[in-house]
């Protein structure tokens, strides 16, 4: 005899837990994860509180929960949308698509992610710190590429190597930010995709060939 | 008969604040706005605890202090490196270098602004909000002058010009925090203009000059 049938109203377990982080993210995004009551996130997951204790066991367990899911999701999205065997360019804007289709997708996890999750101290910014980390690996990896491909007699320095996926990947979270805000009036993921990529990509291409902006007189 | 001579061991009012003001960055910098504890600041300033309440009142008063000396250090030192009649290049280029020689000379401040301040609610992300915003307009501003000595035919749509400030300054805090970061191996404050500097200004004049980038088959 096949269970699910002998009990037809018991959700599965993750569909459950799935229910309570997406009430989760959504209260954190909101109230911030202090002000945030386990009280709300349950009556919104349409869950008891002693079920959201059992399976996720307690407020800072479920924030770590919020923050793995919402930065898995992210950089999912961002490595799914590239692919490897395009062209450095191509490779970076449909790696900015993939980036700000998800936050817009998903403001709340953003918003938990950029806003909430850093500064309540560890465990938190830690897996924060980690998501970002990958992020910059993405954008180190695809700028290193681009150097080699344009014939850049003299590696670029890894610090500056490094300063660059920094400063692309700070350009693109405030940008995130920024086409979340505005309400009524955002941008669509591929507009602001497109205004990063014309600010970013002429600069990596020109350090790509070596060639620098150099202030007169200086 | 001159009041300062009779009481020579009375050290003026601001000075005295400025050193609570100093202690007051360091501790918050170091242990988070909840966590920062009177004691220390007191402390830390060589001031009684009382003392500390007379002048500034509460631990809330005495953040928001804080975040309005440092924010207001940090835009002066941005708009004095700035030659208003200088080249549009010459202005970013003279800005960065404000900008990261700020940050770089008090990492405490920057730590206050940057990861303390934004995410302990009202009244102290209003003021971190505006600072953010007068940035946004210095580089704003810029970006619209850029356009017009370009000599570009349309001007660039507010939305874009918009967007592109956010990624500017969205660069520049993510890089004043990786300089801030490597220990013993932190770039120069001109490495670092000069590493956003690259980034950022080929894409803007190119803007400026009507030249976009253009998906291959998009």
């Amino acid at each position: 005899m096949d269970a699910t049938q002998t009990r037809p109203k018991r959700m599965p377990r993750e569909v459950r837990e799935r229910q309570m982080l997406d009430a989760a993210v959504a209260v954190f995004a909101r109230r911030g994860y202090r002000a945030a009551s386990m009280d709300e996130i349950a009556e919104l997951a349409g869950a008891s509180k002693p079920l959201v204790y059992l399976y996720l066991h307690s407020k800072e367990d479920l924030f770590s929960a919020c923050i793995r899911r919402e930065a898995e999701a992210l950089i999912s999205a961002v490595r799914g949308a590239v692919d490897r065997g395009a062209p450095a360019d191509r490779r970076l804007w449909d790696g900015l698509r993939g980036f700000f289709a998800h936050t817009a997708a998903h403001p709340d996890g953003w918003a938990v992610l950029h806003c909430q999750a850093r500064t309540h101290g560890e465990p938190f910014a830690l897996e924060v710190a980690a998501l970002r980390q990958q992020l910059v690996d993405v954008v180190t990896r695809l700028i290193t590429e681009t150097a080699e491909d344009g014939g850049c007699t003299a590696p670029l320095p890894e610090t500056e190597v490094s300063g660059l996926a920094h400063a692309l990947v700070g350009a693109a979270e405030s940008l995130a930010g920024w086409s979340n805000e505005r309400d009524g009036a955002a941008p669509s993921e591929r507009e602001t995709a497109a205004t990063l990529m014309n600010f970013a990509w002429s600069g990596l291409e020109n350090l790509a060939n070596g060639r620098r902006w150099a202030p007169v007189g200086a």
